[in-house]
């Protein structure tokens, strides 16, 4: 397996990973890539599987597809356990360990409970494929019990949706709950009228979408409100449970609860012993390798690092691909022999998000757009930087569907505990 | 709820229920639908989800969706868990019960084992859409592990793939299978070579598809020996376990069985004590009434019934769909006071399987096809009974880009073990 040649291991295959692995094109290196999951995912449209707006593949594809051409590049489905830094190896939960000369950390994270990890169990997050089904079940099976349902408390908390968290994800989560219930599910139940069904978001801080300007924030939660739904903002979440939630001095009774307020960066920090931030992101020296490690790069949610201007490179998807690629170029000029320090210079491009099919907002910093021109720019922008054309049409096909009829189409409940594939139950026999 | 009118029951919403839910149309009944799954599944093409080659939601809908516009039907999603014959009840799970004065039982069929439930957990079967995707899971992950895999023989037992059962099932998964190796997965490795894979078809009887006549039978074991698969004819498996499959006097190491060999009905005639074949299948009266029980229906699977030739009735959709339209047609009579028996006449319209994306068979009875006419076809056909325009564009582009490029949209390994949405794991720091 030794050609002597430099080799780079990448662990994940998300955003950061992925580009790293794709802008090392052409270097005398060989590359692995490992990660738990065979897919990259498209993040920013997670959401949309959760409420059954896309299939799970529109947004996913094999990593090992992404690299299929480049024969240097070995893709490993495996979890990684630790690194042995002084070995440097990866150590894989099989046995097996990873050598490497240059080591790139794109691990990502996942929803943080800020000390409350018990919310978990009633207010799932969103950071997988698992996760978008697991909270489209959930979104689709309350609409199912409160039309059983016979008591008007009990179905009115089935049919109260609880988004906590006014970023992009809670945002635009809020507002495609509140169109699934409004235009998408009309006319199918015969109990219950799903336009009843009333949609939260609630957020800690003043405003929503706080990486935006004020007058955008405005706009989105005038936007929301228009949607249906209920914007509750400066007040704190204190409780989860299975009945509901409580913020500031409010109790909400709501079956459906959903966490869009935090991460926590993956165990990478803890692997290496590094100093983390409170959200467990390695503090990286300003070419984003690891203090005491030039040798290890930290990347997109992996990692912090402050601009020049005082604030920190967002955790986005833009940022992570920017860092993947400075990591990639650093290990390009090494393996050349020039070893010159080069600091990371982020570049922030633009922020947008969407509120239902009809609004978006839209912050490139020359130009601000907000509504349905802005959601026509978003929907571009996220189908220009889908993988392939299959799936460009695909999604395409999809939205186009849902702007024309209102109709969903992957309103599925699966692998929920009542969709066990287990042989049939006995049953006991009741003849009268 | 009582409106007076005669109250209609169909548990189940496959292709049988659903039929008689649409052929009721019109009727003066009050209807209600009640599944355990909330959508519709088109079973003909579930072995494309569990081969990656379509998305779940490609080929299923919502049951509440397809009924919206007839305000007399109602859908419940809820598990049946016996039936008072006496009072006229269906029990559901949740402790309610539904009233009805006519009852269509269109229950379905789950895989069976004749006898040896242990090789489940080994040989998962296909009929519904969990059942597909852990199918997928496996195939999938099979190559995953080949490649991290160091030891020739274990690798080999991964890159072995057997499918029990020649009828269509089990030739179409076959067929994918070898295409899956040979096309989609290949140039992605970089340690194994998918093309070595072996897929077996194992089936007990000296042909496969026995419900064609020979010369297509011989068509399709030639057309899938061209795609590569072992077809082992004339031999009983007589083990399964985690290490591999019997046959005859032959014991083969494969870490991947699929079982197409047999169905169980469901345990709708022990609901109601009925007199039921091997299969679990209630033996109905001629007009598919159940003996003693003028006012309830057995239809598809849950069924069985002679034709006038001596064959019984197949179990194919077709079939379902026809007996739950003549349940449909007596109750409508029933209700406009005509009570004359009306036997139920099976029409067979064509029996169809295709073995890859190349060739297919078809007996149409006055037409038999073969070759890639009949997979044009079969592919015309089945995109034809899919339910909503959406679908058919969606599926119709699937299958156009494996046609062109070879790529499968839906190569995700989700939900399985090695995917838990867990939080992360503290995990140890072995810095060296």
């Amino acid at each position: 397996m030794t050609t002597g040649k430099h080799r780079v291991v990448i662990i994940g295959g998300g955003f950061g990973g992925l580009a790293a692995a794709l802008a090392l094109k052409g270097a005398d290196a060989e590359i692995t890539i490992v990660d738990r999951r065979n897919h990259h995912l498209f993040q920013p449209l997670l959401y949309q599987v959760a409420t059954a707006a896309l299939a799970t593949s529109e947004i996913a594809w094999p990593i090992r597809t992404i690299l299929r051409d480049r024969r240097e590049v070995r893709t490993v489905l495996g979890t990684v356990i630790g690194i042995d830094t002084g070995e440097r190896l990866v150590r894989i939960e099989d046995g097996t360990a990873l050598p490497y000369d240059s080591l790139i950390l794109a691990t990502g994270a996942r929803h943080a409970y800020f000390g409350h990890d018990e919310w978990e169990a009633n207010a799932p997050g969103l950071k997988t494929l698992e996760d978008a089904t697991t909270i489209r079940r959930q979104l689709l099976e309350a609409f199912e019990a409160a039309e059983r349902e016979t008591d008007p408390q009990a179905r009115a908390a089935l049919l109260t949706f609880v988004v906590i968290g006014g970023g992009p994800t809670g945002v635009e989560m809020a507002g495609a709950i509140s169109e699934l219930a409004r235009a998408s599910l009309r006319d199918e139940f015969r109990t219950i009228d799903p336009r009843e069904a009333r949609v939260y978001l609630i957020e800690g801080l003043d405003r929503v979408l706080l990486a935006f300007e004020k007058d955008l924030s405005a706009y989105a939660e005038k936007a929301l409100i228009d949607l249906g739904v209920i914007v509750e903002l400066g007040r704190n979440v204190t409780q989860v449970d299975a009945e509901g939630v409580t913020y500031g001095d409010r109790r909400l009774a709501a079956k459906t609860v959903i966490w869009a307020a935090g991460v926590q960066a993956s165990p990478a920090a803890k692997w290496l012993g590094a100093e983390a931030d409170k959200a467990g992101r390695i503090r990286v020296e300003p070419d984003l390798t690891v203090p005491g490690h030039p040798e290890i790069f930290a990347v997109g949610d992996t990692a912090t690092i402050t601009m020049p201007d005082g604030k920190p490179v967002p955790g986005i998807a833009n940022a992570a691909k920017q860092a993947g690629e400075h990591a990639a170029r650093i290990i390009r000029a090494r393996v050349m022999g020039d070893t010159a320090p080069k600091p990371f210079a982020y570049k922030h491009r633009g922020s947008l998000a969407t509120i239902g099919k009809r609004a978006a907002v839209i912050d490139f910093g020359w130009i601000k757009l907000k509504g349905w021109i802005a959601w026509w720019v978003w929907g571009l922008a996220h189908i220009y930087f889908l993988i392939d054309a299959k799936n460009r049409f695909s999604v395409a096909l999809s939205w186009l569907w849902i702007y024309l009829t209102g109709r969903r189409s992957a309103r599925l409940i699966t692998q929920g505990p009542a969709e066990k594939t287990a042989p049939l139950k006995e049953v006991t026999k009741t003849e009268g």
